[in-house]
């Protein structure tokens, strides 16, 4: 089999790459590990940058999200019972969008069936090979058939644990990572929201996050111990520990009722250098992990198919090679700045085992300078909604 | 002896204190442990907020602070040979004053003899008595004989090392403290300043900052090892050394000359709540320690005795006790705040022992965030000018 962009992985990075390449008549093939339903189970973030939904625009599957979407001009941010907002549209001219990343996901999909794009499930023993010469080729196995598909450049957007990283040579790679000490237990709830917004609340029992994916659904998160399981959190534990942790005021308006998901997520912050080797890209969880504190995954995800699209785009149309050249430069240095979003919202809003007196004073001093420095809010709120590409 | 006021200690902030309070016709006693000489020969910052120029002009002492100070409108900062200015004027409507610790100490005691103003000097086994009362008392030594001084109120302007706040007992005390793992090597000499704005440089091989006092007299320090000692250092080391942390076209430009002063200072970041006790009022260093990086030491210590002479001036009066009852809330919001400014400005800029490969990561990126973001650089921009009073 023969195509021009061979990629691995269905989620959404994959799938808005192909979409996006379809409508410059580009050719790819998408090789997803698991099937459709599974990759549609996965409870993933649920809010997007203006970059993210433009794409989604582009690619031509944003019907769904500018109906259901809800679009969320601020954010709340607690410590103890003070609570303070920080308004995105007052400060750089643009809301986020509320939309789980299923959702997107779900639509990509539909529109990639819709132009008969090739996706093959259940995709086992994928191999890269030839990435640093003119003619990469990929194997893998399917319903015990091998199978080979020769390709001009591979797209390598299966997460953290696919095989695409790993495909560069260790003398080639750099690697940084911090794991954070704690995780993040999260419920998805079919009850109203507490809040018409997030909340982000640092108390001294911990953090926790007030989310939500639609006005019936709500997705909230504690900080836990990484030596926790789900099963030892009831659900009534859960809800009386979030309550505990959000201001009096917003716990009284809360409303429970049964978890229909319940799951732990470790954090960690995580970048591998060069992003490209030869005629394979990575992008998203394959090249970078932040924590989930700012939502910045699938966006930041979503910036790296957006530089890789362009830089295919040139190359196709015009055979320029200035774009993919430059791709793991563009993509790294917006990167960057989501890693560093992402750690110091996490650094600013968790309790660490190791933190001194005057540590949890700064933590507290720099929430008043939030709190009360519009400047502050500025920066906070244009990295909220996307830096530009 | 009795006055209205008596004061622990004649640094800066004892003898502003004194000066604002005569402007007002209230007495005081100024109490120094060491001689005139040997306090004006103390080297210390000379990076002056508005607010502390303000308050040199309501004392009546800023004619030669205006005639001979330097405005700088912005400063410098550099990673590696990068380097980008934050622009304090643009972004506050303020500059800074570049006019050195030395001298303000200078033109407050020529003040206070003109005014005939009461300072012990060689004063020794201060001892605080009955704070918490309302007829409180200091005993000492002078020339080997007794003293005592009664007074209505004590501020304790006598240092981090002073008895000022040893005397508030431990069960009402709580201290907050960070140590850095590196000091500065500090030398003064008779050159030109590299630029003139100041330079901080966060290179690979550690902290520089390119100071001055005037336009012939510069200031330079470099992060150190908390074990190295100044005799360690020749000048030509250190002008090696500061050469190698500085941006090329800056270290090409660096005019060397012999040290006339070398010292090494650790870092520390140190706060004592509260500040006030019953009679006995903690301004300055006796309270709290910033690192030096930011240069909020003199100007924190002045916004304490702004507070504190509101306070007074209330008191004496109208007999009004809000002041003097709020002095300690009121100080130490404003305190926790340059803390918290200097204590992310030193993290920024030092490069730390146990810095992992992510952590010298998210220090460029903030850089970078920095370099790149107005935001970023007018919420730097107000706390080095000074958040208001």
């Amino acid at each position: 089999m023969k195509t021009q962009v061979a990629i691995i992985g269905g989620g959404p990075s994959g799938l808005l790459l192909s979409q996006l390449l379809h409508t410059r008549g580009i050719e790819s093939v998408v090789l997803e590990r698991k099937t459709r339903d599974y990759v549609l189970g996965r409870i993933r973030a649920g809010v997007l940058e203006q970059g993210l939904v433009k794409l989604m625009e582009k690619a031509g599957c944003a019907d769904r999200l500018h109906a259901e979407g809800i679009l969320h001009d601020g954010t709340l941010i607690s410590y103890g019972d003070q609570m303070f907002r920080v308004d995105f549209t007052e400060h750089t001219g643009t809301p986020v969008v509320v939309y789980g990343q299923t959702e997107v996901t779900r639509d990509l999909y539909d529109a990639r069936e819709k132009a008969g794009g090739q996706i093959a499930f259940n995709v086992e023993d994928v191999l890269i090979h030839d990435a640093d010469t003119d003619t990469p080729s990929i194997t893998y196995m399917v319903d015990g058939q091998a199978q080979r598909l020769e390709c001009d450049f591979i797209a390598g957007c299966d997460g953290f644990h696919g095989v695409s990283r790993q495909a560069i040579p260790l003398d080639v790679r750099r690697e940084y990572e911090k794991v954070y000490p704690f995780g993040w237990l999260g419920i998805l709830s079919e009850t109203p929201p507490v809040n018409h917004e997030l909340i982000y609340a640092n108390s001294p029992r911990g953090f926790a996050l007030c989310s939500m994916r639609n006005e019936n659904l709500s997705r909230y998160y504690i900080q836990c111990s990484l030596s926790d399981k789900p099963e030892d959190w009831t659900d009534a534990a859960f809800w009386q520990e979030l309550k505990r942790r959000i201001p009096a005021d917003q716990a009284a308006n809360l409303v429970t009722g049964p978890s229909i998901e319940k799951s732990i997520a470790p954090l960690r912050s995580f970048v591998t250098e060069p992003m490209r080797w030869g005629r394979l890209f990575l992008c998203g969880d394959a090249a970078h992990i932040v924590p989930p504190t700012g939502a910045k995954g699938l966006n930041t995800a979503a910036s790296d198919v957006h530089y890789l699209f362009e830089g295919l785009k040139a190359f196709y149309a015009d055979g320029r090679t200035d774009g993919i050249d430059s791709y793991s430069q563009k993509a790294l240095a917006r990167v960057w700045k989501a890693e560093r979003f992402s750690w110091w919202f996490s650094s600013l809003m968790h309790r660490y085992p190791d933190q001194s007196a005057f540590d949890l004073k700064m933590q507290v001093a720099d929430l008043e300078f939030l709190a009360s420095n519009k400047a502050a809010q500025k920066a906070m709120a244009e990295n909220y909604v996307g830096l530009p590409y």
